[in-house]
This record gives C-alpha cells, sequence and structure tokens, in this order.
C-alpha cells in the first residue's frame, strides 16, 4: 500500500524578509510524523496570488495533502483564501455560515463588523471549515489543501482540529543514536546499514556539545518498531565494533 | 532596473521530520534583505537527489542567485553536490583543490583520511569554492547556486564568505509602527496607503502581549528612506484619526 504524502505552503512575506522566523513548518512536522502523513515538502513563497497558485498547483496533485499557514486576514495583503480557490478552480465569495460565526464572535467582543473583517468569511464553494477557537475566522479545507491561520497559536489550534479529520499511516517511529565520533568515521558502517535495511532510513547528524566535545547523533526513522530495534542493536554493535 | 531575487533550497530529512527546527532560512533571509538580493522562495526537500535537480531546475533560471543549505557531508544521505551538478550539467569528481584542504585540515588534526571523508572534495567542474573555516570542507558556487553546509554554525560561516563576492542592490528597510488595534481595524487604512505607495509594501502582524492585550504590528518595506519616513507619519496620522 503507497504512503499517503504531504506538502505544506507556508505563505509570507514577513518570512522571505527575515523579519519573523516561522514556527508553523516545525510544529506541523512534528505532528505529521506522529500521524503517519510524512511530510515530503515545503515552499515558503510570497503574499502574492500568482505564487501561491503556482505552489497549489505545483503541490495539490503530488501529494495526499497539503496545508497552508498564513495570508487568510482581513488586510489587503491576506490573498490566501482567493488564490487557493483560483489554483483549484472553485468559485469564491463570503459564505453564510462563516459570516455568521465571525459576526458571533465580534458580538461577543462587542467590536463591529466591516467589510474587511467580512473578507475572513470569503471561503471557496465546497470548502469544509476548519474550526478557530482562538479567534473564529475559520480556515478551510478545499479538495486536499488546507487553509489555516499564520499566527502560530491559531495554526496549532487549527491542526488540532483538523488531523482527526485525516486517515493517517503507520506513525513514523525513530530510533536515535548518539556516538562520540566523526560523521567521517561512521559514514561507511551506516552505509552499509542502509543497504541491509531498505525498509528504514539512515541519517547522520553531527552536533557539538557546549564543552567543545563533538560526535554525531545517528538516527534511524520507519514504522515498524521490531526492525527498528533490530537496526538499533547491529548499529550499537557496529559502533562498539569501531577501532 | 530590475531587482535582483533570490530563491533558497533546504536539504534535509531532519527538517520535514520535525526531529530539527530549521535557522537557516531565518539567517539568510536576514542577510539577504540587508544586501538588497530579496528572498523569493524558499523550498524544503527531502535528501533525495530527484528532489535536489527539480527544485534547482526550477529555481536556478528564475532567481538571480539560488543558495541551499544541507546535504554535503560524508554519508551516504549527503547527496547535495552531486545533485546540484547533475541540475547544472556539470560533471562531477574528486577536486585536488578541495582534497587539498581536507588534506591539511585532517593532517593537523591527527585524523585519517578515508572514503567517507573524500566524498566532501566532490566539487563539480567550473565551481568556485566558498571557504568553510569551521571544519575545512568547502561548499561551492557553480553559476549562480552556491551550496553550503547545513550545521548553522558553518552554514553562517560559509555565508560570511559568499556575500561580499554577491552584488547586492538597494537594502531594503523597514519602518515597524505598533498599533493596539485589531487587524480589521487598521485593513482600510492600509489598504488606501498602499494604493497611494505603490512602490513600498505594507504588511500587518497581528500580536498579542503576555498582558492579554492585542494588537497590530505594521511594517512599511522599501528601498527609499524618505519615501518611508513620508509613509510612516500618513500612517501614524491616519492611525491618530482612528475613531
Amino acid at each position: 500500500m503507497q504512503q499517503t504524502t504531504s506538502a505544506m505552503i507556508v505563505v509570507g512575506d514577513e518570512i522571505l524578509s527575515g523579519r519573523t522566523r516561522d514556527s508553523n513548518m516545525h510544529h506541523l512536522a512534528g505532528l505529521l510524523t506522529a500521524k503517519g502523513i510524512p511530510l515530503r515538502e515545503v515552499r515558503v513563497v510570497a503574499d502574492a496570488p500568482a505564487a501561491i497558485v503556482a505552489a497549489v498547483r505545483a503541490l495539490s496533485p503530488a501529494h495526499g495533502h497539503v496545508f497552508t499557514s498564513g495570508g487568510i486576514g482581513p488586510t489587503h495583503d491576506d490573498r490566501t483564501a482567493d488564490a487557493v480557490a483560483e489554483a483549484m478552480g472553485a468559485p469564491i465569495d463570503v459564505r453564510e455560515d462563516a459570516r455568521a460565526l465571525l459576526q458571533a464572535h465580534y458580538d461577543r467582543q462587542g467590536i463591529a463588523m466591516n467589510e474587511a473583517r467580512l473578507r475572513m468569511a470569503r471561503i471557496p464553494e465546497g470548502a469544509v471549515l476548519i474550526d478557530n477557537p482562538v479567534s473564529a475566522a475559520p480556515g478551510f479545507s478545499l479538495g486536499n489543501v488546507h487553509v489555516m491561520a499564520g499566527v502560530p497559536k491559531i495554526f496549532a489550534a487549527m491542526c488540532e482540529g483538523l488531523l482527526p479529520r485525516l486517515t493517517g499511516g503507520a506513525p513514523i517511529l525513530s530510533e536515535s543514536v548518539p556516538a562520540e565520533r566523526g560523521e567521517g568515521d561512521v559514514a561507511a558502517l551506516l552505509a552499509g546499514l542502509q543497504d541491509a535495511h531498505p525498509a528504514l532510513d539512515f541519517g547522520s547528524y553531527p552536533f557539538q556539545r557546549p564543552d567543545g566535545r563533538y560526535g554525531t547523533n545517528l538516527v534511524i526513522r520507519g514504522t515498524d518498531a521490531a526492525a527498528l530495534a533490530r537496526a538499533r542493536a547491529e548499529l550499537e554493535a557496529a559502533l562498539a565494533a569501531l577501532p
């Protein structure tokens, strides 16, 4: 059975200018790994309709799911909803269910609805809303594209509502073995283990401790816990046998 | 005169799995903004030759510069150098100048050269080396593609060597005006200012303070300091006039 893969589109000039350090990608990556829907590619694009449309058209047919973050607020530079609708060929307008959610939220807060806030009720035809328990303005799923907010607290809350709706695969497990050796010392044994266990992924990540000691974290990833445990034992034995 | 734009490719399963939070994108974004070579797109791809080749082929013709991070170490999952060579149609093999740099480094440290370490001397024909003052293994520039290490300390050191070689444009300046108003309150005036100043970019970023107060950071970006100052004054006047 083929695994369902996913991709993410981060929309935001503030990320590309270096003003803001993105955190949604890291958050979503961890959730998807646990859910068994591996994240295969992320594109960070500008607040520009053409860039968003191109990314959606490239990624939506290639993956089981595409998640977007950012660009669904009330201001002129929030263009994700319209761009996703265009990319997917869906009409978009203010939708009554989304408008009602916003109106109820603003009524509770004593805030007036206005034209800008109403833009956040623009939802493509056929989309399913994603709940926003923080500030009401919903995200949406249109086909396999899931459109969420960029503010990290709201993005995380939307993920919590969305992910249980998606069918996951076997969670991707990992074993991490720290070695007090350089990558160049462990490269050959690691390549040998990779060849012997094609269903697992072996990675190596050099580190340097604050005291100056350096080494390599060896990471094995896969969905079969027993195979992972066997590979870990082989790796530890091979490390112990290094000259 | 058209502005030189850039793109970045972050190579790494460890980012996509959520194991590691990338920091090189944020670091490079800030440097490029100051240098006047705006970063327009970032792609995070797996340690897979086909994914790297596709990203290079898409981005290299579309931008003045492409920067890559990750995948140039000694292990089997380090595939960036060969993939970039393939994408750009350049032959690649161990190059004597790179081998000599590594050999001298290992001699100083009393470390033996081996086949894995020698992989880090694989440099495409015609590439210019990028200095690595941390651990010797060089990056390289091939055409407009600049290949650097993934370890943040080494990536930063390589950027320091590389960026002075590139011709920058006018630095992108910004003015940030915090407003104790929701985005929905400032959207209309911001859209009006954007229309009146097409050479500047107006963005809005909601925030919430630890004490619960919320508001919006209004950011104006552009290369003309006088125009920025005028727009800031107009923005402040418009904010003060809000009901």
